[in-house]
């Protein structure tokens, strides 16, 4: 393809992006077709000769649109909301162009020192204590998810636990782990990845509010070392993800200090709210955490993959992670004045990331950040007053940020006929949880484009569905 | 930003991309800033108010592009390719657009069934075994790097060994794996973060063409079986870093077979050559593997991140990998009638990454990518051919595909000094390896832009500067 041909179809399909934020409303937000509905329509062979855009493009229109569920619809409010911006978009089409790997930082020293930079600038929007900066003892990294935040943490703590020993002769010390019954799966995976065990993990009590009880902890580590354990690595949510309940970071801070575990704080999605000063509270303590991690891909109008890790020794984190053959040796990286950010996690290879998160902070400022986080939390909280003013619905938490946990009144078999009938309309998506054991519907309010119309509109069909529901199942 | 907004300053982008291309070969290929240049450049603090595209677009121009290293020029020849080209760019920029999440099916259908018959092609395409499509037993799933597959790979081979077990009580087994000193770094990586220990690790010795000794992993395996040991895990390259030397594929496979271990093969870079039927025969026994990575981000036109990952039986990875919360279920995961490609690997969230694999695919059809690829072989087999009339250097190895291993007779600090000054013009960037324990120099042929004038240019380069150099040292 010549550059003349690029400048046509890019144009072509910039427009084609902004026809579709322009339409979005008009499609099902959870896409209708079943399952090998789309597999079916493409061809079962690849072309012996290339084809062009056009026909790309129809294809895309035609088959590929029908199987997309719209993440970026102002009507979603399904999981988390991963929310992208137009700033978003361009900054990652200038990493796409340039094509650089920053696995290295001779390998495109823009690349790393922007990366610092901005991972700088965002500690400091966010309040993060001094430890976490470059600038200190510590720094950030951009990761692709949480998920693999927690593993890279928890295989960190394992070997500083270790005295940097794992690495060498595997994970054969009786290590055990902490989270609460609210924490993220994704911790569980990484304890079974890092070779850890779940027999080794435990899963500590919560209050009534999903809050891990620390005294909990503290006697579940007393017996675990009684019987000859060895904790290593405590995680708090600052938010979890059935109900955005936020563990008592310092009392939790506390414990794994005196017991010289790894302390890691999982603010996936509301970690966001930190750049907020008024939410800043919620992380008191945060100074104790050994590791933070939150997601701009979620709720800051980043697309993915952009998830943030902070440590507050980042030489832990190299001394694990950090592995040098000689095809990768160069003047700079053995002069040890720069960080070779492949030395930070699991993957060799590094896009251009830190470019799409320069051209949101930049684009929005904090002010416009602040702004949008706030009115996504006051639609949350217009939505929970509704539930409450409501005779048939009732209110599961107060929320904290933008997430509002709710049920029908009638039941289990009720909330998730609502969910699916409300789903299935194609004019909002949502999706449900489990709390005390007892279904309960979510409503993740976070999307780019998300105004208290849309949210209103929500809860009338939500409100309606419930009661046609309830009439028809008094018919019969 | 206003959807007007964007598409001004989209198409404008688009532009800055194509000019960046025309004008490539004007930049110094390798960056030549010094470590913290970049940072200094940039302010120390976020902007309170947002600030405009233009703005940015100044500080990329004025302060960024100085710290690129230019792995999209014709004149990039260092590690390996990560090469990208214009229809990579759009699908890449359509998924950015989109910005759906395909952790499971239910989340964007369309991103699940693309990925898997877009792999299901390419596994036609290169001649893989049936037992790899997911039509048959096994399956691919696209993971960021060749790191992230090895780890993946090590880990469902661990749990597999333990009869499933070492997810739950850790890995306490006394399980041992297998590579050659030339594997890539990433194996060892793989094998500290999944518990297993370095100590466990055997390196393997290699022959006169550095390709792992078959004879001498057997050995191997009996010494440790008869220490207790249980062999778990054998990786074999199809293609090592440092020289691009073939494992002898269905020798190890059939140990592997006998012993029970899982066999991974490694074809990162030089996977991409299996299009071009002629040369299949370096992969004679890929039906023995469980496992086979290869990265389109490297020599197959795709922009960074897409990495491949084929399985052989898709049960042992999702049995290892698998984990559903509450708030992930849903109807069509209960129904087991889908793929929930969170299940195949490391992270949660996902990007619809198949969209761009597909545009390359159709752009250039089977017969186009076969043709660039030959022409990058033939030209790595033309520079080899001017190595082999030099007086003054040698050829290391005979190149099988696209990579040149070389050295001046001068000795190694005479290669390091002729490859800093030519790196140091700018005009081309390669780098070194060692094997034998001697520097030698890789020309690594295999940008999407690469033409046999640049590859001649290179070589009168480094011939000059040999030349150069030595008259140098004489006078002194």
């Amino acid at each position: 393809m010549s550059t003349e041909q690029f400048r046509k179809e890019g144009k072509r399909i910039i427009d084609w992006i902004a026809d579709y934020y322009e339409n979005v409303e008009n499609f099902p937000v959870l896409s209708q077709v079943t399952p090998g509905e789309i597999i079916s329509s493409l061809p079962e062979n690849p072309p012996q000769k290339g084809e062009s855009i056009d026909a790309m493009m129809r294809d895309i229109d035609n088959k590929i649109m029908r199987g997309i569920t719209h993440w970026q619809s102002p009507n979603f409010y399904a999981f988390f909301p991963s929310n992208t911006s137009f700033p978003s978009i361009l900054g990652d089409l200038i990493s796409s162009g340039l094509g650089v790997q920053g696995m290295l930082w001779a390998t495109s020293p823009a690349a790393t020192e922007l990366e610092t930079r901005v991972l700088d600038w965002l500690a400091g929007m966010m309040g993060m204590p001094e430890k976490f900066k470059s600038t200190s003892t510590g720094g950030g990294v951009i990761q692709d998810t949480a998920s693999t935040s927690a593993l890279t943490a928890v295989i960190a703590a394992r070997e500083r636990a270790t005295n940097f020993q794992s690495n060498k002769i595997g994970a054969r010390h009786k290590l055990v782990a902490y989270i609460s019954s609210q924490t993220h799966s994704s911790l569980e995976k990484a304890i079974k990845m890092a070779g850890i065990g779940t027999d080794n993990l435990r899963l500590i009590g919560v209050n009534d509010k999903f809050e891990m009880r620390p005294e909990l902890l503290d006697k579940q580590i007393q017996l675990d070392k009684a019987d000859g354990y060895i904790p290593f690595f405590i995680c708090a949510a600052l938010g979890t993800t059935s109900s955005n309940a936020v563990d008592p970071i310092r009392k939790i801070g506390e414990i794994a200090g005196r017991e010289n575990c790894w302390f890691h704080i999982d603010g996936a999605m509301s970690g966001t709210a930190m750049i907020c000063p008024e939410y800043r509270h919620y992380m008191d303590g945060v100074e104790l955490a050994d590791s933070f991690v939150f997601n701009p891909h979620k709720w800051m109008f980043t697309n993915f993959d952009c998830d943030v890790f902070w440590v507050g020794n980042r030489n832990e984190l190299i001394n694990t992670f950090s592995i040098l053959p000689e095809y990768l040796k160069n003047k700079t990286t053995e002069s040890g004045t720069v960080f070779d950010y492949r030395d930070w996690h699991v993957q060799l290879g590094r896009r251009f990331r830190s470019l799409k998160l320069w051209f949101v902070i930049r684009h929005y400022g904090i002010e416009g950040l602040q702004f949008h986080i706030r009115k996504h939390i006051e639609m949350a909280h217009d939505f929970a007053g509704w539930i409450k003013q409501s005779t048939d619905f009732e209110l599961v938490v107060d929320p904290l940020f933008n997430l509002v946990c709710f049920c029908h009144k009638n039941g289990d078999d009720f909330n998730m006929k609502i969910m699916n009938k409300v789903n299935e309309t194609g004019k909002i998506y949502f999706t449900h949880t489990k709390l005390n054991n007892k279904i309960v519907l979510r409503m993740s309010i976070g999307q780019t484009h998300t105004e208290p119309v849309h949210v209103k509109a929500a809860w009338d069909l939500i409100k309606q569905s419930a009661v046609q529901l309830e009439s028809e199942e008094k018919l019969f």
